[in-house]
């Protein structure tokens, strides 16, 4: 019984979120500002090596862009209605006022960090290095559009 | 042309953090919190559907389960030597004078991690119950030891 208990008093802790039905607008920003985080820790080593500030390392690309792939998918679910404000946000309200056409260049991001994953997969430093431009448009795309100047 | 150009630009933005040979402590540091926050986000609902407060959902847990399990391994490179302070932190410095036990806890989660995600795909509630408290348990046994008291 003790685990059990352990594991609940865990549990409360991380679920204190979604206590509510709806999850709070500060929580939605703060995971999805970490999901971005962390994929930008995945572009930074990719961005090195397209810039040759860094050796080329076919293996070590893969690595942060299967990352970027699988977490790519997870971002817009940190945008739920009502989360354009709660906490500091770099998130334009726009966002929500033209949701459609931000699930259009989210799942174009989607779509190509899964194409860079899967073309880093065969090693090949051309078609990986064009990928990488169509996988960072991708980004440009919507932040220049949703996301505020810092 | 211009394509390359705003790449790179982009690239610049993402890559300030590892413009130097080193990775800056604040930038392992809001690294290791944000995987902690989505490993967070999605620990949530599975600790929600525990305690009964959500309805069972074996596919919506098994979901949350590999995001969890593929997250976990990335955890351990935003503890580099020196990051024990550089911004606010709840990791204890004794992280660092005690590295290897911290890795064999942190080894530990990512097993139970990958471990629940596997028995997620089974879908067999009792096994998924029972790997969950042994996750939990592993996030707890590195907590106790290793985050500091809130």
């Amino acid at each position: 019984m003790r685990v059990v208990k352990l594991s609940l008093a865990l549990a409360a802790t991380f679920s204190a979120a979604f206590a509510t039905a709806a999850v709070k607008p500060e929580a939605a920003i703060n995971y999805r500002q970490s999901v971005y985080n962390v994929i930008g820790w995945n572009f930074g080593p990719l961005a090195q090596m397209m810039k040759g500030k860094t050796p080329w390392d076919a293996a070590e690309f893969a690595r942060h862009a299967d990352r970027i792939a699988f977490l790519a998918p997870q971002l817009l679910e940190g945008f739920p209605e009502g989360s354009d404000k709660g906490a500091e946000t770099e998130a334009k309200p726009e966002i929500w006022k033209h949701m459609d056409d931000f699930k259009v260049k989210m799942d174009d991001f989607v779509k190509q960090s899964r194409l860079l994953a899967d073309v880093a997969k065969g090693g090949d430093e051309a078609k990986m290095k064009e990928q990488f431009k169509q996988t960072a448009g991708a980004c440009k795309a919507c932040h220049d559009k949703y996301r505020k100047e810092e």
